[in-house]
């Protein structure tokens, strides 16, 4: 693709993703993702199709943020549980927007899957792969067979945590839970 | 109000509850409601004037559930822990449901929060009373000032559990993260 049509698509994701996260993906529309990116609209069935193409194209931009933002951050650092521990802060960093809006990945997942269908599918993709990442780091940290269930834990805290920080528009909530993790985690 | 009109709003509120619960909010209609219960759409607006009005009483319902139907039963046991861990077996045996379209309580607050407004407040309050709950719990187990990240862990746990256990569609995750929690529980 040419630059100018990568750049167009680049901006239909962004707006999406940050329309999606704000009202959530079923009361967005391509109308509404055109005027935000400032596309015209005729132009955005150019690019997708339905809803659902931009729908995956931005499980697709989530997925790989987690991929080659976060975790290729959290990666640099030697020893798993400073990674483990690095991985807690960066969302309890986060909390002031976890507190307006939600953790854009949870919120997406559970409003997706009341329809069901590949969407929901792929969204609880992004839940896999901050799963697996979690299972490796706890598996060098020679936790065995619990590894799997320490990880199940750990994103199940972060995920309610980030729920009621959103439901109570409170982020010292998810700074409570986020200190009691990180004693789990150092305490391993 | 004559049990004719009692049993019509109920019904109504029976009707938007499994809608909401299996579609959610925004995604229901009043017709769809006025369908689903079989009563006339234009009998509807005596009950109800907007979709709002219907999902206060739709809360309102769900916390009476809460407060009469849970809670009651569980504080009929007399230990206090008996009752916590009546409380997650609960939410462990309903396990099926959650895998299916997740939980009533957490998924209607989240996307009601994309709107904010007093119904997302108002739904946000059904968590409050489960917290007051839990948070009482603790107390009557000597847990003191603890008490309340304690009841903060535990409803966050849950939340994200059937989070995940509703994105991967997998009852097998809430059942392993409520026999870690009955463990801390009875660790306590």
């Amino acid at each position: 693709m040419k630059k100018s049509k990568i750049d167009k698509r680049s901006r239909l994701i962004e707006a999406a993703d940050k329309l999606v996260q704000q009202q959530g993906f079923n009361q967005t529309t391509l109308a509404d993702i055109a005027q935000e990116s400032k596309v015209p609209l005729g132009n955005v069935y150019y690019y997708f199709k339905t809803k659902d193409d931009i729908g995956h194209a931005l499980i697709e931009h989530r997925t790989q943020c987690i991929l080659h933002g976060q975790f290729s951050q959290w990666d640099k650092l030697s020893d798993p549980r400073k990674r483990i521990l690095a991985a807690i802060k960066a969302v309890a960093d986060n909390r002031e927007i976890l507190a307006q809006s939600g953790c854009p990945i949870g919120s997406l997942c559970q409003e997706l899957h009341k329809e069901g269908g590949p969407l929901a599918d792929k969204a609880a993709g992004m839940f896999s792969v901050l799963l697996e990442w979690l299972d490796a780091q706890f598996h060098l940290l020679g936790m065995g067979k619990a590894s799997s269930d320490h990880a199940l834990h750990l994103l199940a805290a972060l995920q309610g945590a980030s729920l009621l920080t959103n439901a109570f528009n409170d982020p010292t909530l998810m700074l409570r839970e986020a200190t009691r993790l990180k004693q789990w985690v150092t305490s391993l």
